[in-house]
C-alpha cells in the first residue's frame, strides 16, 4: 500500500481543470508580496469608510432580544430571509420609479419577493446564473472589455464570452444586434444564452449604459428569443456608489413584463463587503432552476448576515453610510482625475473618461505600448511601486484583446496614495512612449 | 415582439435539468402547511439553546474596536480568515491526538493551515467536491442508507453514489472492497472517484464508524487507488454533539501521509447555523482545484461570520456551548427512546438503535409496512399531527431502496413535543401492523 501511495493522483473533473488560477489572481498575490507598492489594482472598497459604528449597532440591536437573535442563529431558507427579500425589492422598485423617465409599462407586472434570492454576494448569482443556463459550448454576449471575473466563470462552466463593441455610453445596440444576426446566419443563436451588461459604472471603466440603450437592450433580447429565451444579466453593482448626477431606472425597469432581465445587486459595495449580502431578481420562469441549485450548494447563504443587513436598512442605518460613500469616492475619483491630469494628460497620446460612479478610471494609451504581462510597461510600473490591472485581461479570451489600456482603481487607496501611485505610473509611462 | 413573448422558454442546462427538487422538499413544505403538526423530520438543531448571548458577545467583542471591526467588514480570501483556519486545524488536531488509540504515525505528515478552507456549511464543501471531482457517470461509493443532501448533490453533477451494507457500527468493510473488487472486475473502478462516510453519529441512523474500521477504510481506500486517487470523504457534521461515550480519533487520523481523507466539519451544529461556517481539511493534492472552484463561486464565504466565529472561539464561548448542547440532546434523545419503548416496542417488530450523539433514531418496521408517500402510514401519521423522513429517501436512487424504515430527529422539538409526537407515531404504527 505504502508503496503507491505516490502514484495515485487526483482524477479532476472537466469543471475543475477549467477552473484553473486566473490571471489577475497572480497579480494580486505579487501586489501582496511587495511590500509598499501601491496598488491600483484591487477593486476593493475604500477601508475607513466601513461601518463599524452601523455594523455594531445592527448587530447589537438583532442580538439583544433573544427572541430574534433565535431566529437569525437557526437556519435560514435557500431563497434568504423574507423580510431582507422584501426590502431589497421594494429599493430596486423605489428607485426605478423615481426616475421620471421609466417607462409606465414597468408597472404591469411588478416582481414579487418570491422571485428575490439573497446569495453570497452578486458573484454568487452570476455563478448559479451561469450553472443555470450553460452548458459547455454556450455562449454569452458582453461589454468589451468587461468584468474579467465574470468571463472566468463563464468560461469555467465550458462557455465562453463573445465581446460587444462599447463605447463612452456603453455597449452599442447596432453592435450588439449584429453579432446577434451573425448568430443566426451560422446557426448558432440557439448556443447565446444571454447579454451581460454592468449597467453602472462598469468594471473596468466606470461606463453607464445609457437610457435609450437600455430600452433597446430590452428589445433586442426579445426579438432574438426566437427558441428560447435570452436574458439580459444586468449587473448594477456600482448603483449605489454614484458621486454624480440623479439615479436612472436600470434596465430592468424597461422589460415590461418581467421575462428578460435577471438584475443582480449587492450590499458588499454600499455597506460592507464582510456581509457578503448579494440578491438577484430574477423573472418568473429562472427562478426555479436558479433556487434548486443554490440549495444544492448551500440551502442558502448565512442567515445572520442577512438578518443583520434587514436591520440595517430597518433602522436607517444605509443612507448615511451611502451618502458617505458618495462623498468619500468623489473625493477619490477627483484626486486620481487630478494626478492624471496633472502627470499624465501632458504626455500626449493618452485618454481617460471622467466617471459619475464606481471605483474605476480606464486608461488608454497609444496603441504600441503594451500593458499586458509581457510588455516592460506593467515591471518598470512595479519597481518604481505601482500596480495596475492590464487592460487585455478584461476583453474575453476569444475576442480581439486590445493590450493598451488598463484599469484603475480608487477604491482601496487614500487620495495621497493615489496621487503618488499615478505620478509613479506617468513616470513608468513617459518611459514606454 | 409582444406577441412572441409568451413562446421563448428559458434553455436550461443539463445540470439545472438534474437539479430539481428533491422529494425531501415537498415534505418539508407540507409540514409548514400544517399548524400543530409535530415534525419529526426536519434535521434542525435546538432552537432554544442557540447561543445568543455568546454571539451578542462574540459580535460586540469584535465590532467595538473599529481596527479589528473594518478587517471583519472587509472582504476575506477565498480560502478564509486565516486566524479561523488555524484555529479549526488547531481543534481537530487535538481532537484527535486525545484518542489514545490514534496511530502514532498521524504525526508524520501534519496537515497545515494551507490545506484549510473555510465554507458555507460543510454543505457547499460537499458541493465543491462533488465538483472537484465528478464528471457525469462517476460515482462515490457511500453507506445505504446515507444523508440524502449528499445523494441529491452527486447527482445534480451527474454523479451517481452506490450504496455499501452498513450495520451499527457503519460501513461494512468487506461489503465495500467487493464494491470495489466488482467495479475493478467490470471495468468502471475509473469512475470511483470517492468513498463517502458520516463518521460520527451518522444522518440518518445516528451511527458512528467503528476504530478499526476507519483504519481499514484508509487503507482500502489507498490500495484500490490505482489509476487515480479515490478520496475518502469524511462528514464529521456532528462530531461536537456527542452526549455519551469519549470522543474517537477521526478517519482522518488514520490517513498517515494525509493523501487520502478529505474531512468536513461544521460550526452549525456545535455553534450555530446562522453563522453558515463550515471548513475542509484537505488533502494538498487536492486543495488547489476546491479553491479555484470557490474562487469563481464566490471568492470566499461571508468574511464576517468567519471572523465572529474566531472571536468566539478565543473568548472560550464554545465549551461552555459543547456542553450545553451535550446535556440538551442527551434529554431529547432519551425522551425519544423513553417514548418508542413506551409506545412503539410493545407493538413488536420495531427495532431501533440508542445513539451515542447527533440528532436521529432510526426506526426499523417489519418489511410490510411502507413508510414511503405510497404507503398509508406517512398519511395516517400527518393526519394524526406527526412528520417523518420515510427512510427510503435515504437511500441512493441506484441501490435497493428498503422503504419499512425511518429518520426519527429529536433536534426541534421539546421533550414534550417529541413524547407527544412519538405516540401519535405509535398510533399510526399500530394501525399498520
Amino acid at each position: 500500500m505504502q508503496a503507491r501511495r505516490h502514484a495515485a493522483q487526483p482524477s479532476l473533473s472537466a469543471r475543475a481543470l477549467r477552473a484553473a488560477d486566473a490571471p489577475i489572481s497572480a497579480l494580486m498575490r505579487q501586489a501582496l508580496e511587495q511590500p509598499g507598492l501601491i496598488s491600483l489594482a484591487a477593486g476593493f472598497v475604500d477601508p475607513t469608510s466601513l461601518p463599524t459604528e452601523a455594523a455594531r449597532t445592527a448587530a447589537v440591536s438583532l442580538l439583544s432580544d433573544p427572541e430574534v437573535a433565535r431566529v437569525a442563529l437557526q437556519y435560514g431558507s435557500t431563497p434568504g430571509n423574507t423580510p431582507l427579500r422584501r426590502q431589497v425589492l421594494e429599493r430596486v422598485l423605489r428607485a426605478d420609479v423615481a426616475d421620471a423617465h421609466t417607462p409606465r409599462e414597468s408597472l404591469i407586472d411588478p416582481p414579487t419577493e418570491e422571485q428575490v434570492v439573497l446569495t453570497a454576494g452578486s458573484n454568487q448569482l452570476l455563478a448559479l446564473l451561469a450553472d443555470a443556463l450553460l452548458d459547455p459550448g454556450d455562449c454569452v454576449l458582453c461589454d468589451a472589455p468587461t468584468y474579467f471575473v465574470f468571463t472566468g466563470l463563464i468560461e469555467s462552466v465550458g462557455g465562453h464570452c463573445v465581446g460587444v463593441p462599447s463605447d463612452e455610453n456603453g455597449m452599442l445596440m447596432p453592435a450588439l444586434e449584429a453579432e446577434l444576426e451573425r448568430q443566426a446566419a451560422t446557426g448558432t443563436l440557439g448556443r447565446v444564452k444571454a447579454i451581460y451588461v454592468m449597467s453602472y459604472f462598469d468594471n473596468p471603466r466606470g461606463v453607464s449604459l445609457a437610457a435609450e440603450r437600455r430600452a433597446q437592450l430590452v428589445a433586442i433580447a426579445e426579438r432574438y428569443s426566437r427558441s428560447h429565451r435570452i436574458y439580459v444579466i444586468e449587473d448594477a453593482a456600482y448603483r449605489e456608489l454614484r458621486f454624480s448626477g440623479a439615479d436612472e431606472a436600470s434596465v430592468r425597469a424597461y422589460d415590461t413584463h418581467g421575462e428578460t432581465v435577471v438584475y443582480a445587486g449587492t450590499f458588499s459595495k454600499s455597506f460592507a463587503p464582510g456581509v457578503r449580502v448579494g440578491f438577484g431578481i430574477l423573472p418568473k420562469t429562472l427562478a426555479p432552476a436558479v433556487l434548486s441549485l443554490k440549495g444544492n450548494l448551500d440551502f442558502g447563504s448565512p442567515h445572520l448576515s442577512q438578518c443583520l443587513v434587514s436591520r440595517a436598512l430597518e433602522l436607517g442605518l444605509l443612507e448615511p453610510q451611502a451618502q458617505l460613500l458618495r462623498e468619500i469616492y468623489a473625493s477619490k475619483a477627483a484626486a486620481m482625475l487630478a494626478a492624471l491630469d496633472e502627470h499624465v494628460a501632458p504626455l500626449g497620446g493618452c485618454s481617460y473618461q471622467r466617471p459619475n460612479g464606481g471605483l474605476y478610471v480606464w486608461l488608454n494609451l497609444p496603441e504600441y505600448v503594451d500593458t499586458s504581462s509581457r510588455g516592460r510597461l506593467l515591471l518598470r510600473a512595479r519597481e518604481l511601486g505601482v500596480l495596475y490591472v492590464p487592460g487585455e485581461y478584461c476583453y474575453p479570451a476569444r475576442s480581439e484583446r486590445p493590450s493598451s489600456s488598463m484599469r484603475l482603481s480608487f477604491g482601496v487607496q487614500s487620495e495621497e496614495r493615489i496621487a503618488e501611485g499615478i505620478a509613479k505610473l506617468a513616470k513608468a509611462i513617459a518611459e514606454a512612449l
